[in-house]
């Protein structure tokens, strides 16, 4: 009685949520000390103390009825201003609330944007490894979404397929910047690169490509390197974010678009993610958790929680002989399989309580995926688990 | 650049939020206590005081990792658990927390189960006047929406027009009890007649049609009306529910859906409805107003307040001259336009500063509707403007 769409959708599930609810089921088994879930990004940092307090303060401060009750569909007005603000502080450009939209978090920014530009059979190119719901977020408006081939050890966009598989269809690019799952950082001179791809086949199409930057892992970086704003390399840019990484609100689903006034049809696009943002239903972002982030604008997360927990997992795991890409970024470590199916090398992982996932389910056959957003002692504890299955293996 | 669905839509977007950008830009003309704003359906009542007591007692009680952060897409167990005992305890029904998914708002509910049970070109049913948010939502999933047409002036259903326009693409029909736009309730008898229509078909065509219940009205019950209790008339009956009413909640974005175990496919639809929550975005219910569900699942609006303003407004308006529907349920009511065209009637009414919503965008010409979830004091001076308007069409 469900879609056919629907069907196959819930067959295939997400890999990522099933190891999720598995782990779950692992842990009331074995005790969730002798698990090692590295399944799901969801954030072991707790959310900065502000958070609580900044809660308690509006409670106090604003009248329930403005607090609780509906805006207009982008947002309030005052939050919008302060996040355009903050921007322009950080990243020297130049914008007002009114390229600002606030989102049930990035999934929700994304699939916002999507309903707002893409008609059936309108084509969407993202670079693999990717996060896998942009597969779902397309097809969602009867989009295709297109894989640039993945260019592993560095991950670097392979420019000429990314060329190659841009056509008079193509409305988007997704770029997720740091990137799930490789945890790489798609630098300046990558960007560079892309943008003057993009721009010469806009030209060559006479249409407008929307670059959207996924940006919830923004705020997660170690050492100096720098992420890129893509709206200052490409006119036609979109940013969508998330706090659900740098406050740690997941569950709580806030972020926002960025839509800069200089982008194709400004005025179409505001107005059409505003209507999209009323039609599929989430009406307005969570109003309380909007007027949190103006609170908390200026809060950052432990980032050296996570750097921790890279440090030690990264060496670890290279010690016992397996190939890693060194993450700059997000809080991934992505792994080369030891033997060529990924999914063979998660399941035998699962023998000794270790849940990862597999990156075909990224685009990126051969390699898995580990989300260190644990506590410290469990990546300790892990590295024993991980012995046994380099042996397994004969790595070591 | 938008998509061509998106241009007629930015085009036509919704009449309800265009009146209400009009009414904040009006009201800061003329001062908001000479602006009657009657567009919107944004609860004037508080949320209990005790929202705001629990918010403050979960913060203080619970882990942030785990209050802020990712649970099951269906939500949390002990929430989904208790709103299901709930229910038993109402309504004398048998569900746990298998049959409960929680959504953002009800908005977000209709369009998970809409996304879980549409094909293209499928039919969904509803009755006129109607919710228009419907077409959208419907529209979102490529479905076809089809209205019974109005029954005035008791707006019971018109029972042959429905069954006439069930075929064997009909996936579903749509009820908004206690209704919106009208403020009628659909009482036992006419339910009765409605289910034995679609057992009726549902045998001639061998196929399952949900009813889905939008249910954000049901507290908001004036005298001893029964807002029956659809999943004991018909069995593929589906619920959505919100708290945008019944806690004075709307900006936070939090409902449900039951789905009772006894409907068709019930696996099938709980992992559609789960999956659908992720890919279309929503990912989960916001975490914190989940708990907060839990705290205050037989907290209460403050029903008294609104039956003032519609006895106030019923009476006053009819003593204008107004022919007006009596109002059962939620905060609407619903006035026969004195000339043809609705449009031209709230056009003249704005003249006078008031705000209406013109019927024709519910699928029932003729008639204007009028949110009156506003202050008492606003619904006072209104009158003398109802008056004004009275004169001009020469009903005093």
């Amino acid at each position: 009685m469900i879609s056919k769409k629907m069907e196959n959708l819930v067959k295939g599930s997400s890999v990522i949520r099933a190891m999720f609810e598995e782990g779950k089921k692992m842990a009331a088994i074995y005790g969730p000390e002798n698990v090692f879930d590295f399944s799901l990004g969801n954030p072991n940092v707790p959310a900065p103390k502000s958070v609580k307090e900044s809660i308690v303060e509006i409670l106090n401060e604003e009248d329930p009825v403005v607090l609780h009750g509906y805006m207009s569909n982008v947002g309030y007005d005052d939050v919008r201003e302060i996040i355009a603000q903050s921007l322009n502080k950080r990243f020297k450009t130049d914008f007002s609330k009114e390229n600002i939209i606030m989102t049930v978090g990035a999934a929700g920014g994304l699939n916002v944007v999507l309903k707002a530009i893409l008609d059936p059979m309108d084509e969407v190119i993202t670079f693999a490894p990717y996060f896998g719901e942009y597969n779902n977020y397309v097809s969602n408006f009867d989009g295709v979404l297109k894989a640039v081939v993945p260019n592993p050890p560095t991950f670097e966009p392979n420019y000429a397929d990314f060329e190659s598989k841009i056509t008079s269809k193509t409305k988007a690019i997704i770029i997720n910047n740091p990137n799930n799952p490789t945890g790489i950082i798609y630098k300046k001179e990558w960007i560079e690169k892309i943008a003057a791809i993009l721009e010469k086949k806009q030209k060559e199409f006479s249409t407008s490509i929307y670059l959207i930057s996924d940006e919830p892992y923004r705020e997660l970086v170690y050492s100096n390197v720098e992420v890129p704003y893509l709206t200052k390399y490409y006119r036609n840019t979109i940013v969508g974010y998330s706090y659900s990484k740098s406050l740690s609100l997941p569950g709580e689903r806030i972020g926002y678009l960025v839509l800069p006034s200089e982008i194709d049809s400004y005025a179409d696009m505001f107005s059409a993610c505003s209507v999209a943002t009323r039609i599929l239903g989430f009406v307005n972002a969570p109003s309380l958790q909007q007027k949190l982030i103006k609170k908390c604008i200026d809060e950052k997360t432990d980032i050296e929680a996570y750097n921790k927990n890279r440090v030690k997992l990264y060496n670890g795991l290279k010690n016992l002989g397996f190939e890693c890409v060194e993450p700059q970024g997000a809080f991934y470590l992505f792994v080369k399989s030891p033997v060529e199916d990924d999914k063979e090398f998660v399941q035998a992982a699962k023998e000794f309580n270790i849940l990862m996932v597999p990156a075909s389910s990224f685009g990126c056959p051969g390699y898995v995926r580990i989300a260190y957003c644990v506590a410290y002692s469990t990546i300790e504890r892990s590295l024993s688990a991980f012995e046994k299955l380099a042996k397994k293996y004969n790595l070591i």
